[in-house]
């Protein structure tokens, strides 16, 4: 099956996260035997975001989540470091990690300066990823970290190595829209969903896909799903957490019921200003967009959020991974 | 074009929010040159809910609203009055019939007994309304209450008379799914969307509706949608908030981003049992739905509400109004 | 007894929120038996606040209260039009004669201009006042807003005419404090308390007050309170629900526990910059106030909240009102 | 000076939050030279929370903080590890020990089972402590919640080792008050706070203090709060929140104003029944406390916060630490 583009709005030049400002994203995955797991690292700008801030915003669709980081975000309306994506049990480590890498390059951090804030996301991979045995160290965030480039590599990758989505194999996947003379980009780390409930494009052609898998699994949902908006336009923090919500209707039309069990969290930030930590150096003057303007970049949000979502189902390999367990690629079942 | 039917789980007896307990709803329905508008009236059970209060919770999808009653939905998790539907300028004289209909049932509200918390949603049916006239009066409040019945007109009544949606006639609809041995009802206010938005069972139907549409209206989308819940699942305010979240899921499968200029509000209540008034009455001892349980219910929702919408816009019939503005019905252009 | 100041802060030079831009305050006062109650409105600039958005957040302490408007301003971050106090159960009639105000002034309000978001904050006055008479009209309002001006009368005026505080005499009460060369300036409506609970300038003398009443009132409190606040300091959306938020630390030192019953609703507003209605203009290139120079603020806020609060008190005159009730004023226990 | 009783509710047995229920305390301390820090935790009862969910809300007074598992106790409104306080950089730690004894305990967790949701609260004891040392292993977590019994140690002890309060030596204090027939107790990790903000019921006494402290500190609040509260009513998550936001009513009244680099974050939890971590055992049908009887709850809830503060200070010993530092006890000061 052919993977359909979504939506009306023109796609960015690479049709990835990494076309707005300097985005940059790396990988660091873990494949070996029941070890089937990894970190993502998203970087919004090539400095140290701890010294200049990116206004960011978030929107807990379902909470049934353990990222850190979040209550901060929502009081200050930035960011701090950069955005790490991993599973449900690693989490420690990689904020743990982003804590050392930001004393080493500001050693008053705790100190003179602010302790810093680290946002780690996640989902449970562990179906394919022996969950169990953190295998997921401070050293590969910093591996991950050094990857990063402006390449999104998508599928079984990084943090999506070992992710589920729609009973297939899940992972990373990337998308951009342009829409108002901006562009608005999308990560997403897809671990959610039943195959029954697949749309694409619209169609529902997860039951008949569903009727085709050689193992349907039972049980309830237990996935996730990490959703992350870029955007070079410049808004403020009530502003991008209006777009954030707009990931969910993408999700939403994939045919996610934002189920019980799943951690569905969206984060925009605006690469246009950062905000610099201590009040010893200006703040930006910058012009907001006009709220009028936002219906265009709620549709590429929407668009984009989809269209990644797709992307990491069509670009996903196929694991195997803890006891044997196997997730199929969709186009193993197409 | 025959209407879809959504979704996998079955409908309730009458497919209408009238499935749920002894919910009734009534429509008054001004229809007089530039007058297009109505009240509409939703029961929750037959007592008076001021004295006998409503589980209950709202989700504010997009907050460019006026509706009246939320703050306090919000913090004591409870409905004291049936809930009203109206045009954005006649919400104030539907609050005050609220409060004078409480007054004359409760002689002691807002002396022994506390104030009565109006509850009315309102959507801007100003395209074919004059809305400036204030049509609406405390009668039409009355008899909208007067009418309520279990049998639901949909399409242009009530407060759905002036209503548009996805630039053809738009107004009331309902629909109801049954899960987990509960039933799900939605009735719905549907004035939003552009016609190219519209997705009807996923399929983007709306650009080529559009192309045949005599006049396509430029300007940003100003419309709004109500999204009520009702279910007779045991549920208490928290998770009916839940609940009320996934009635946005069915109204992104319509094509809807939550627009900017749109009003989008859902509220969700329980039938299941009642809160006293004062404390002089024993509380509920009721166990609630375990939440590992409301997946079903989250299904039935986004279906509910998607099959909803679809039905508003079915059943309305097209209305000329102020200024010789009118509205094709769907059916003219299928 | 005398007035306390309040804090360590220098006052503005009228210590009224009057100091803060061009803010400007009017009472319209009933007097007439059992009507004892009112309208106050306070105009954020000298223009209209419709075309002239004024960035604006506000926090629900306790959302046992029937205010309108919180739902808009919330999302978009701004009020767009004048701020209204006054009973209950005449919020819908304020609110109409906001939105008539509004047409007068742009005649194609809720036509190709947006609808107007009527903003009114009430308390129940029904000790002294006979609510369910609905005594306040549209002109009522009109008339409060032409009174507007930067001397701002206390206590029993306006919509503080019918209001208790503390089982004493309450009402309108203002003050402000300067910090980081800004202004921040408070108004109140104070209608809430118990007797016992009252604390001056951190000494709890209510017992003792209380032992001198000639009948204390048994029951639970069923009063509330509205806390504005306006500033100079260029702050956005995000900032003024933090300022906000510090009207309660005011509230709380006199003794309040934000009872449930009560309405307990503060709002912050910036006048240091306006939001253009729509795309049109240009939107304002500001530099907001760096976050770590909040902390003076914040102490600004909570002193001149305090400091209201206790002029709502000493300023207040005795009221007797609907059958015969009487509210002491403090000067009489003391 | 003595330490003043506040408030006109009778204290419970133990004037201590182990007054509530079957709820525990246990400390871990560091106490080595420069390393000043430590772990403290709440058990809310004899069980594993993780199969025997504990209802809970927490409410976020100021987010410049970094404590972990709030999103999921907002979603699902229940606790599902015992409650575990430490400093800002070993909250990773600490987390990682939780999520060990839950697996230990669990086998299935994380695989047929949910992953559980680690609760760790912070503040930053910095001034005291070489937090950059990260001196908190898993084992200091085992060691503290073996410790943990219905005695509960105050001042700098556990996580309140290195702990400021008000320029002084803050930490751990509790407090308990009885009220409709229900016992709610307070538990504080107290790091917030300018001496001269300080009052003690109600007294400003922080000015005079601060004129005879050897060495005032220079710079703004980066301190802290956590403000936990149980009760044995039967409350819902709902009801819960309200309550956690009057600890705020207490802090209040001690001299904070929530300031801008303060993590001041409050969480109540029910000991009144509990939630099974699956639908496979019934819930518990239990009438929860009608809402009109919470206002002694909330007066409660102020009065052992405020308390509990000033036990962290009256109880607390001086502390000398990193490159010499050494807070002064109050004691020292009066």
């Amino acid at each position: 099956m052919e993977l359909p583009f979504i939506g009306r709005l023109p796609a960015g030049a690479r049709d990835a996260i990494s076309d707005v400002g300097s985005v940059t994203v790396g990988h660091c995955t873990l494949d070996d035997g029941a070890v089937q797991t990894g970190v993502t690292v998203l970087r919004p700008h090539a400095g140290d975001p701890y010294r200049d801030r990116v206004p960011a915003a978030a929107v807990v669709l379902n909470g049934f989540g353990k990222s850190v980081g979040l209550v901060q975000v929502e009081e200050l309306g930035v960011l701090e470091t950069p955005i790490a994506l991993t599973n449900t049990y690693s989490v420690a480590a990689v904020a743990q990690a982003q804590i050392r890498a930001c004393i080493a390059a500001n050693p008053e951090s705790g100190r003179g300066l602010p302790t810093v804030n680290p946002l780690v996301f996640e989902c449970n991979d562990g179906f394919l990823n022996d969950i169990q045995r953190m295998a997921i160290g401070e050293e590969h965030y910093a591996q991950a970290l050094a990857n990063a480039g402006v390449d999104v590599a998508e599928g079984s990758v990084g943090a999506g190595r070992g992710m589920s989505c729609f009973g297939l194999k899940g992972g990373i996947g990337t998308a951009s829209r342009l829409a108002e003379g901006c562009t608005v980009g999308a990560l997403v780390l897809a671990n959610f969903g039943k195959l029954p409930q697949l749309r694409v494009a619209g169609e529902a052609i997860g039951e008949r896909l569903a009727a085709r898998q050689a193992r349907a699994e039972a049980g309830p949902e237990k996935g996730s799903i990490i959703l992350l908006l870029a955007t070079d336009a410049p808004l403020d923090a009530r502003q991008l957490r209006r777009l954030a919500l707009r990931a969910g209707v993408g999700l939403a039309r994939t045919g996610s019921v934002f189920g019980h069990g799943s951690g569905d969290i969206a984060l925009a930030f605006s690469t246009a200003y950062t905000v610099p930590l201590q009040g010893d150096r200006p703040m930006p003057a910058l012009a907001m967009l006009h709220e009028t303007r936002l219906d265009a970049l709620f549709e590429a949000a929407a668009d984009s959020t989809e269209q990644a979502i797709l992307r990491a189902l069509w670009r996903a390999q196929p694991v195997t991974g803890r006891d044997g367990h196997r997730r199929e690629a969709l186009s193993e079942l197409t």
